[in-house]
């Protein structure tokens, strides 16, 4: 699946020398215009791009989607609302199992934690930046670039902070900085989700693999004072869906690629990253399997973590395998190479970006040393909980909110706050037992990697064990509650001093440790990437010109491809499969059993609907529920997972495997219309194409 | 710990161009007499090193001991006996948790699955395999080496297999044959075993760590005809125990190094099979964490798989570390140019010896692509439960005892059926629910790894869902009983073929497909490796003769060292701890709790006793259990573990850092005596000691 994925984002730029053909996720301002125009006769105009830009929508919390009716519809992964079904269900009604649908717009329910965000502008702010980092290193540096972000950030939301989120986003490494202006919608509902049988047929076991037969899709409506958005700018459905060779476009929110990495960046994720997370990951796997196999009120409680989990487990596997392919790291060295060589060629070129790499090198020599703390403590690898999460944005934020806005921590400035509070307010259930099991085990993890005798682990612990202390917290807590965190978050620093709920004890002791690893992080990694990542960027820019496309950075990204299957070893893979394939590859037992929805109206469904298929795009995890449009701005389909080669297009694309996989929209109307009988929203998507 | 892992060991010759310091295991017919007279002035001869070699012992399982009285006494680890402990507790008698004492002989209970080997002989046998050998490749070499151990190996053991085992074992890579006989004892029972709390103090967080306080340790004594044995040869306790700076030999069965691994071997563990194995295991401990915290009925059952677990992935974690540290690989490319370019520079030599890193590295790319079939199909991997290991014995051993001894597959040779049969007829209970845990789980990992569509996948599921299968195999089977296996062992062929037993319906399936992988492994990995490292070992000697020793193999080897700290960062390592120390470390709370036994005999204790003391002795995963002894061959103290350093001894000896962790004589007997009551126990240890 394309979920973003839950490691360290590290910002990267990308520069590709290669011909175009698929790669590339281009930003809204500066689409690959005439490159398209080539390969596939069509230029994309302004005035095309915008309505795109629009239409599509970003789900804050790692996903992509876009409004596909003039009522706020709008459409994304069954995977991306996952969390959203399991949070709106209970023992008695069970939607993860059952599927849910809204008959009219009065049944819709509440996701308590989804926001979506429209991208209506972006400004180019890098001189504002530059100025107020300039001569500026290591601590000064970082402090600056915090600040003078945090300011434009300020001014962009003006009052409206509910309604308007702006995010100044580095892009190329540092070589720009946009300034992107949302509109905020967080007020969101579920409208129709199917089972998770049916969304997610195949399981782990075909998850970035094809063939595939997914309906992984989910309808969601964005709501303002309780009333329906009425968005001008959406994507009608096609009338026959994608076709093959047909031109593709995808627009969502990759969320990074670690394309133009130095070597010394790229063999840290390879020696020290990437397994470190894996072997975390799939330990954590295993407990949850177990506990979720316990009965069917944990198998609810626990799946969607444990489905986060073995996807961004598959997504490493893949990424490791990768940076293990001597071809990978011969490109990379090849790269970086041809581009000292062209630095060094030239004194005043050398004098300004010659020691960018090894000044990179040194930070990443850093950054060896205290990943693992930085990921246990700041990063909350060690504390693995709902509890905490909370106890810890209510610490931050109380001490955060009363210090200037461009002194704060980037995540509780006053732009951020919105998002933040959407999660810490939530109505979704917290299950003391689930938690209890969590928190014991990371805490187990915490002392395994930092050491028992160390001194943070010991002030953690103290004399109990990590399960024992679990189990004490949770039982002492009164954080499930939504209505305690609001009074604690308005009660502001008084209120959590005065506290005594154990999680807030504990997050306010260990703040102190978290903050200095953080600190120590900006200060002696981040900024130091940062800075002479920007003049590697700079230095290519000069070499290469700018027909570049940035790295991924969780923003909107449009990519051009075409529907087409691949060469697998030999074996030609067709680029699409039919709803009759579901059936034949059913077994009935899981996770490879269709929902008895689909086994009654067999009979009735158009077997030779296409179902499932595969398009050239480059995209990446965060692109799910993206959109795939045809050159007339109409939905053909929804990207929802990538082929197992794509795993690889972390660190580079490679057009020969490289593939997206996406749910064919015609399979999306027989769905609902002929299983799920969804008349209504059937009668709306159809409306809204023929308007 | 250093129990035995379970990597795939893969045989390998070492050589050491460095100063004598510790490195080495030696072989009892080759010990570096002139290198420990110039260290330690004192010269380890005939008579001494055969007293040594008789008085120590193997434990067939894959741990190391001696014996220690006159009366067939055996000392090892508790880590080493742990898994009888468990098999002889039951719901109301937990002897991991309370310990266990034998007040008299008669009390003593046999252990269902401990053999005991005592090496009485070695004889080269390298010339007659040799000449078995000569002109042969590919799969003719594999049977004809095949053939000529089992030969030789029958002709040792004659009628006597039930006492004597004969293993034919290639050292030095092939270098050289030698036929090791054993006395074998089948008839093991249990002495003493103090608490899992007080033998694994700690825990895995202290695993591989020091300093220590582990009681590690379990006394075991061997029977024949129902009588205690009364070996000739035997260790006893040393007065006073270990003392700094003294000279410390360690008489052991080292499990398996790889030191000297051609550079593409070492690739191959890197970059597949140590990270494969260690998320295997990672995700295996999840899953049993999670099982065993369920009750404590559970925490009982499965603690003894949770450790072997947990003990495999920190050694694997220890090991590819050290294979990602740049400067282990340069010393082995470094090392491997030097012999190409001595054995390049004479082109005899080079018609000889030239193209043997070429082929290794071509049988490596084979077992690159079938590595992950050969482990999940035919090691097993892939059916992890108890049942399924008897069915497999059962299903194979039928088949193969129909054939000629030098036909058969090798662990079915007549000299091999003893070890094999008690494990099979072991009266260890079987747990179904637990079973039915790991096998569901083991299922989806085959699942995962070859995927969906494979057509062995497809066959052992069906339209099954790996737990339904593992809950209907185990449901229907009644392979938990020891009477059944035996009648089905005793039936032969035709009581396998027409067995209806599920366990043994899916063992005979999936026969064929692991057969098949298995003699793909065997012909074009195994047999190329094992003929071209004989090139490269034999080339070595040439160059740098035979003041060597050979890469363990689980065979007994001497290791002489001295009681050394060591330098942590800057920071001494003191070599000893005391049993007061183990009180100042204890939390109360595990692992880190003593049990009620010490906290009452707090106050007799001689809180001065030196209790775990590390030296420099060369050691790994087999030698726990090893007897420390000094040049009078008396126990100054008992190896359990080594420090994390020790790690990476797998590939390379560090004498700055390499510990080896041992249990103090003197603790041993203070313990015995003033907390355990072990009266009897101490008596007849004090006796031998007068003797």
């Amino acid at each position: 699946m394309n979920r973003k994925p839950a490691l360290t984002l590290i910002l990267a730029a990308t520069v590709s020398t290669a011909a175009f053909a698929g790669e590339g996720m281009w930003t809204p301002d500066n689409l690959p215009k005439a490159q398209v125009q080539q390969q596939y006769g069509f230029t994309p105009d302004a005035k095309w791009a915008e309505h795109v830009q629009k239409s599509a929508l970003r789900l804050a919390g790692g996903c992509s989607g876009s409004f596909v009716s003039p009522n706020g519809l709008v459409l994304t992964n069954h995977h991306c609302v996952n969390s959203c079904v399991q949070q709106l269900s209970t023992a008695e009604k069970d939607y993860i199992k059952s599927g849910f649908l809204a008959k009219e717009e009065k049944d819709e329910i509440r996701c308590p934690e989804i926001e979506l965000n429209r991208l209506d502008k972006i400004t180019d702010v890098t001189a504002r930046v530059r100025t107020a980092t300039e001569g500026k290193a290591g601590e000064a540096y970082s402090r600056a670039e915090k600040a003078i972000k945090s300011e434009i950030e300020k001014e962009c939301a003006g009052k409206d902070s509910a309604t308007t989120r702006c995010d100044v986003v580095s892009l190329y490494h540092g070589g720009v900085y946009s300034l992107y202006r949302y509109h905020r919608f967080q007020d969101v509902r579920l409208a129709f989700a199917p089972e998770l049988e049916a969304a997610f047929f195949g399981g782990d076991p075909d998850n970035f693999n094809f063939p595939r037969y997914d309906l992984d899709m989910g309808l969601l409506r964005a709501y303002e004072n309780g009333k329906p958005v009425k968005p001008k700018d959406f994507f009608p459905f096609s009338k026959n869906g994608a076709d093959e060779g047909e031109m593709t476009v995808i627009v969502g929110n990759p969320g990074g690629t670690d394309r133009q990495l130095t070597v010394s960046q790229l063999e840290l994720a390879r020696d020290e990253q990437v397994v470190s997370y894996l072997l975390f990951l799939a330990e954590r796997r295993g407990l949850l399997t177990q506990f979720r196999n316990e009965s069917a009120e944990h198998w609810r409680i626990a799946q969607s973590d444990l489905f986060g989990t073995e996807n961004s487990y598959k997504v490493l596997r893949g990424r490791l395998s990768a940076l293990q392919d001597p071809a990978v790291f011969d490109l990379k060295r090849r790269q970086e190479k041809e581009l000292r060589d062209f630095v060094d060629a030239d004194p005043a070129r050398k004098q300004k970006y010659g020691a960018a790499w090894d000044e990179i090198a040194k930070a990443v020599a850093v950054e060896r040393n205290i990943d693992d703390r930085h990921s246990y403590v700041e990063s909350g690898r060690g504390f693995y909980s709902r509890y905490y999460e909370y106890a810890r944005m209510l610490v931050r934020g109380a001490a955060e909110r009363g210090k200037p806005d461009a002194e704060r921590l980037r995540e509780y400035t006053d732009s951020k706050l919105p998002a933040l509070t959407q999660r810490l307010f939530s109505t979704a259930p917290v299950y003391a037992d689930y938690e209890t099991v969590k928190l014991g085990w990371s805490l187990t993890k915490l002392r395994e990697i930092l050491g028992t005798d160390d001194a943070f682990v010991k002030k953690v612990l103290g004399k109990e064990s990590p399960d024992a202390l679990a189990k004490r917290l949770v039982a002492g807590t009164r954080l499930g509650d939504p209505a305690v965190r609001k009074a604690l978050w308005d009660g502001g620093a008084d209120a959590i001093a005065k506290s005594d709920d154990p999680f807030i004890v504990l997050a306010r002791d260990v703040d102190v440790d978290a903050r200095a690893v953080r600190a120590r992080y900006e200060n002696e990694v981040e900024s130091v990437i940062d800075k002479n990542s920007e003049l590697v960027a700079t230095a290519r820019f000069e070499k290469y010109g700018t027909s570049v496309y940035p790295d991924a950075t969780f923003t909107q990204r449009f990519s051009f491809g075409d529907v087409r299957g691949w060469d697998e070893k030999g074996v030609p893979v067709k680029p699409f499969t039919t709803i009759g394939g579901a059936f034949g590859h059913a077994t009935g037992s899981y996770p490879f059993a269709l929902p008895q929805s689909w086994l009654d109206a067999q009979s009735r469904l158009n077997l030779n609907q296409r179902y499932n298929f595969v398009s050239t795009n480059d995209i990446i995890g965060g692109n799910s529920g993206s959109p795939v449009i045809n050159k007339n701005a109409e939905i053909v389909g929804l990207v929802f997972d990538g082929n197992i080669h794509s795993l690889g297009g972390n660190y580079w694309y490679d057009e020969r495997l490289n593939r997206a996989v996406s749910v064919h929209s015609g399979a999306i109307l027989e769905a609902l219309r002929t299983i799920y009988g969804a008349d209504a929203l059937v009668k709306e998507l159809e409306a809204a194409r023929k308007r």
